[in-house]
């Protein structure tokens, strides 16, 4: 990287005017912001040109790599085996990692994975892994070692030290209005996973109402533009554009989920659930060189489930970070909220849609979520469907029960469930779990197996 | 004005998606960021947003006066007669005030004239003012109103109580390349021109390469605003499209061109510099009530400089404000600069183009102008220019003599200079100096009369 000085405005109008900056010119601004050298009314006013004119691949590569570089970058090298993670950009009711984890390390594939605590209607590993008693997630990096080179797998969050200097644009973007912007999003997810030390990469990334990326063309956007960048670093790199527009399985709220999870690596989970946790685990298997092809490692990941170990993989991790695995092994033992209320459908019909978003507003009134950074979780409140979308209903049925520790929250969230539900006397065409597959190779359409 | 209150970073998002903002939506922003209750690093993203976004006229309208308020407004309303002012965009050589304000206020029309300095090429009339000895533009308010009163014209600096907004808002633009944008420049010129307390505006806004605004169509898009936001105001708006292709008269510098003005009020003006001027007086005229129409207010600006009222007027006007009349009165007693050089033509042929932008560096470098706010200016410095273009000229003969008291600046102007001039075998055709007119009815095109 040349240490050429660059003048900031030129920079800023070079960006303004729709041209492409360099990666030394990327790599000069992120290092200055970082050194305090370039302040934040300079960076916003970059930020905002990128946003409205764009940035291309290699930008958000350079971008990745300045941010990347700007903390700690872990070297897992001494660790035996291809380490892969698996990274959502977030949805409701997404508790794919608790279930997948186990299951690909279950195969000797290190899973180094280090996730966020949920913010707004969508929930965060972190928030889901506290809900069991004792389990911590704030562990040290010679900690964090010592679990990935024994279970093959650990579950942390991110240290201080990882992409500071994404974390100082992320609050700058929050501010400014510049967050929705695809290859800022793209370089910010990927500073954080390069920084993991891993060596491939299978990212879940959603589209519909839950979503991020309502829009499946920006889920599409977002899923190349990650790929490109990992290939840049050399790093294998799958994604899947998956739907939630309705949330995943019938669960939403941390000890919820992580109940859903339990009886998912039992071999009683949801359809949608278990769908897409294989499609992702066989995957990382496959990349994990554990498997030939996705195909062998989905049938592989079924496997883990059938056999009990996956679930074995994950009391084990459970009981190396702290966590109480009794309570997994009797979910009924967990103390379940205060206050329970039940949603029924106001017609009968067919239930066509369930608004991700709208039902993951709802649990998050209840509790199960922040609307502030320093909020506290109720790590019982949340709430559980009954139906999945296309179902048939009759008025009067149970279409969801909350749970929550907050009486108060309830005629809130009731209010927020009223619109979130669509009945409708013909029944409408529900869209497949998984569209595409985006991989080094270019977009491929999934045949839909329902 | 409401005092609705607003959420800023939806405010930055609405911009940013390409919708308007209310008026109070951007009173609401100037408001808070003049109470430094909004920062700096939100202030810059909205710029950008509005930079590539753009804003209407009813926004730019709006952020006119939010930036008035911001700071005193001046009531002159116990002060007879209807108050005229002339604002330029700026450009090389131009010392049009110097001419038109006298001729104005002979007719007994009000001309509260405040202006600033030069930078960059552009020079600045308060520096040509005070290249006279003596000559002071740092009055009081309670100065300003005596000598408007008294003189029926005044000519002073900004003070830092008019349109604070607009000054830090500036110097924001000015570091996140937010400059170069039409209604944020016309938002600009108009809070201070408004602030002055004025009931009539003509403004003379530049094209060509002298101009901040290169394009023709940019710089009507300018004038449109301008005049669009001064309708708005309730204040009498006529706004002249002017070249600024060569540099305006023949003397570029501060005291050469109060020299030239001089001159003009003794009816040895330039051509081009009179054409102007008498189109811009004449106007000013009409807008002050004392002449029917435009035509009859430009036969006045001319027998103003016939009869000598003007240049008694300016007289009048320079013992106010402290300055020595008898270098107005005997040019050649000021002091000459200690070196001059001539700049000879380097082949024969027709002087088809002086580049109005590359003589105004020329005589920057000279120490006409400041390359940064903290330079010195000296007052002798600049070029006298021999021939307008379209001449015909002969190899070897002088096309400009440089003044200045650096001698270390003179290799510069020269290099500067040598790419200033073409000279070419066949004639080229001349743009004419006036192209349209642009008042509260829309924009007409001028005849062009040489």
């Amino acid at each position: 990287m040349a240490s050429k000085s660059h003048n900031v405005v030129s920079l800023i109008r070079k960006k303004r005017d729709g041209e492409a900056l360099t990666r030394d010119e990327i790599t000069f601004l992120i290092r200055q912001y970082s050194k305090d050298e370039l302040p934040d009314y300079q960076m916003s006013a970059f930020l905002m040109a990128a946003f409205l004119n764009h940035l291309n691949e290699d930008e958000a590569s350079a971008l990745t790599e300045a941010m990347l570089h700007s903390g700690e970058v872990l070297d897992l090298s001494d660790i035996q085996g291809i380490k892969v993670d698996k990274h959502s950009t977030g949805g409701v009711g997404d508790k794919l990692s608790l279930i997948l984890a186990p299951i690909v390390a279950s195969y000797d594939v290190p899973v180094p994975m280090i996730s966020g605590r949920g913010l707004g209607h969508t929930g965060g590993t972190l928030d889901k892994l506290e809900s069991i008693p004792g389990f911590t997630v704030d562990v040290s990096l010679e900690r964090y070692r010592q679990i990935l080179s024994k279970c093959r797998m650990v579950m942390a969050g991110q240290t201080e030290e990882v992409a500071p200097a994404d974390k100082r644009l992320y609050a700058l973007r929050d501010v400014t209005a510049t967050v929705e912007s695809i290859p800022l999003i793209a370089g910010s997810i990927m500073s954080k996973k390069l920084a993991e030390g891993i060596d491939a990469l299978v990212l879940d990334v959603k589209f519909g109402s839950g979503a991020f990326m309502k829009k499946h063309k920006d889920a599409q956007k977002l899923a190349e533009t990650l790929v490109a960048i990992g290939e840049d670093f050399g790093k294998e790199t799958v994604a899947y554009l998956t739907n939630m527009n309705q949330p995943l399985g019938y669960k939403i709220g941390n000890w919820l989920e992580v109940e859903e999870s339990i009886e998912a690596l039992h071999g009683d989970g949801p359809d949608d659930v278990m769908e897409v946790t294989h499609t992702l685990a066989g995957t990382m298997i496959k990349l994990g060189g554990r498997a030939k092809t996705v195909e062998e490692g989905i049938e592989m990941s079924k496997e883990a489930v059938a056999n009990g170990q996956a679930f074995e993989k994950w009391l084990e991790l459970t009981e190396e970070q702290g966590g109480d695995t009794r309570v997994l092994k009797d979910l009924d033992s967990y103390p379940t909220a205060r206050y329970q209320f039940e949603f029924e459908a106001p017609q009968s019909g067919y239930l066509n849609r369930m608004d991700a978003y709208k039902i993951g507003v709802a649990s998050l009134e209840l509790g199960a979520g922040r609307k502030t950074k320093e909020d506290n979780i109720d790590p019982a409140a949340g709430i559980e469907l009954k139906y999945k979308t296309g179902a048939s209903v009759k008025k009067g049925e149970t279409l969801a029960v909350g749970f929550t520790n907050n009486e108060k929250a309830i005629e809130t969230a009731i209010d927020v469930l009223k619109d979130a539900f669509s009945i409708n006397e013909t029944s409408s065409e529900q869209l497949p779990m998984i569209t595409h597959r985006v991989d080094g190779k270019g977009i491929h359409k999934i045949s839909n197996k329902s």
